[in-house]
């Protein structure tokens, strides 16, 4: 017992900090999951409720059947999307968001309001760029 | 002049709104910029002040000089990031966040506070279903 601190200073929290800079921490595959390509559109595109696969896929311009249904599957094993199949005549999937889905596309929500009324400011900033390097 | 609504109704946000859900849009490129592989750590990682390459390097564990180098031109030609060279001997290039970059460094740490919050029910959610699979 040499080290500087007493033994009670060694919280749990001592093992147990989550840290997103760190590349093997749980927080970390988690931001990956809800930030990767496809994440943030679909975690996004569940907010206002139940969402079949299909309409979940019009509504995300550009991802493949196969993109987002490994998307979907990761956030449902990371405990963000909840998948559940209805007994209607034909049965059909539906995926949701659990209560840690809600707050992660509430966040979300906010940065996409950002970026979507910053467009024009991030065009100019783009043509300023393009223009420095190419003079 | 046969549309059904008057001339007047068309205002510039017709042409003009912005949505990430399509792939074309400013907001969508903005969008994989900011929450890329390496955009968020990059991002918040320069939300304390200006920083330099290899402290950014050092801090954001996992990432190539290449890729960091790429993500920071990036957001440096979105306006969210300013490179910015100093006159010190030898001089030395700083990073640091333009307006834009501090309000999506808000959007994003507050986001990350929630993953790093969840990572105890994330795991446990990954064990649950990995155990339903291998039944």
């Amino acid at each position: 017992m040499t080290d500087a601190r007493p033994l009670e200073d060694f919280g749990p929290t001592d093992a147990m900090v989550a840290d997103v800079f760190q590349r093997d921490c749980t927080s970390r595959q988690l931001l990956e999951a809800v930030t990767g390509r496809w994440g943030v559109l679909t975690v996004v595109g569940l907010r206002d409720g139940a969402v079949r696969f299909n309409a979940l896929r019009r509504r995300i311009d550009g991802v493949s059947e196969k993109m987002l249904a490994q998307t979907l599957q990761t956030l449902e094993r990371d405990g963000v999307v909840v998948r559940e199949v209805r007994a209607t005549i034909p049965p059909h999937v539906e995926y949701s968001l659990t209560a840690l889905g809600r707050r992660v596309a509430d966040d979300l929500t906010r940065l996409i309001d950002v970026l979507e009324g910053a467009t024009v400011e991030v065009a100019a900033s783009q043509r300023a760029y393009d223009a420095r390097r190419d003079a």
